[in-house]
């Protein structure tokens, strides 16, 4: 059975991706504003991990909507939330089942037990996150038996996450995106797979 | 790394055996309040997972303190949260890593998210709940990859869950279990473990 992740490059995708290949068939999935948006270090990151990969795009003016949520809340908690919503429902219209990342002591992005409930009824999908019932310590002690990882802070580190187009369409608008988006955020990326002896 | 993982002989900690034993050395705990309570349908599931199995035993008055709790609350929700509770407290004493069964779509026994960084903090562990991301339908079809099963309700199949021990008790004190108890709660028992080709 064949599972649509959900894919950045961190190490919380890649390690969701990880656990669920023992048991499904593992295509990542990366989103984009702009399909001309090229995400060079997650396309590295996803062929580290020998999992087939796509870029996927949002409906035109997504990025638009995003902007102006982010400029009207003063924060990007609800717009990232949203585009988390958004990309679930797409590859619910291609997956059986659907899966990401989210970690137990993640707030965004996080669906709610009703979303959950509401996006498998609507799709008759299955909804997985193999992260959801574990801590920071054993993330970290899993995420790192299978790869390499660099950390940083955003835009230290080049893991093309969504961050980047909505950071370069603020510069555009002249809006300034520090004092919007959350300061110490750390991002990690993934390196490099290591060799690893499973039973 | 060792995991102590609580052990019913159903599927869901059946399930969460298998998964965690990935990435864990995996050791079963079932708890009994009284040590000459034989629970042979549990020892018979844990052999057939290959994991080590151990019975351990509630500290003495504690199924009398279950049965008050029951009878003074009318439904055995929060009795059965406590004993979930004391058993995650008492493996947490054991071992650096202790896990569950828990589901997404569990109501009870459920720890919040602030008992489990209560948990984690006081006792120096991580507690894992592999399955709590996870909605029926993948846990079905995952528990039915690895495990041949029987499903029935509570008394209908030789489960060993600790409601025996409790119905006992009731029994012995003139107490109406059946009133006290939902009805229609479906419980499974590993009956033999499929032979898997995994990766």
């Amino acid at each position: 059975m064949k599972v649509g992740v959900l894919y950045s490059g961190g190490k919380d995708s890649s390690l969701a991706a990880v656990l669920l290949s023992r048991d499904y068939d593992v295509e990542l999935l990366t989103f984009v504003f702009d399909e001309t948006h090229a995400v060079p270090s997650i396309e590295a990151a996803a062929k580290e991990t020998g999992f087939p990969w796509k870029k996927l795009v949002f409906a035109p003016g997504f990025l638009d909507e995003v902007v102006d949520n982010i400029v009207r809340d003063g924060h990007p908690a609800n717009a990232i939330n949203e585009i988390h919503r958004r990309s679930l429902c797409a590859a619910a219209q291609e997956y059986e089942v659907v899966a990401d990342g989210t970690r137990r002591d993640d707030r965004v992005p996080m669906r709610t037990q009703s979303e959950v409930q509401s996006l498998e009824m609507k799709y008759g999908v299955s909804y997985i996150r193999p992260l959801l019932g574990i801590g920071k310590t054993e993330i970290i002690r899993l995420a790192e038996k299978f790869f390499e990882i660099a950390y940083g802070e955003t835009g230290t580190i080049p893991n093309g996450d969504f961050e980047n187009e909505i950071r370069s369409e603020m510069t555009r608008r002249g809006i300034d995106f520090v004092s919007l988006f959350p300061k110490n955020h750390e991002q990690s990326l993934i390196i490099k797979k290591k060799m690893v002896n499973e039973p």
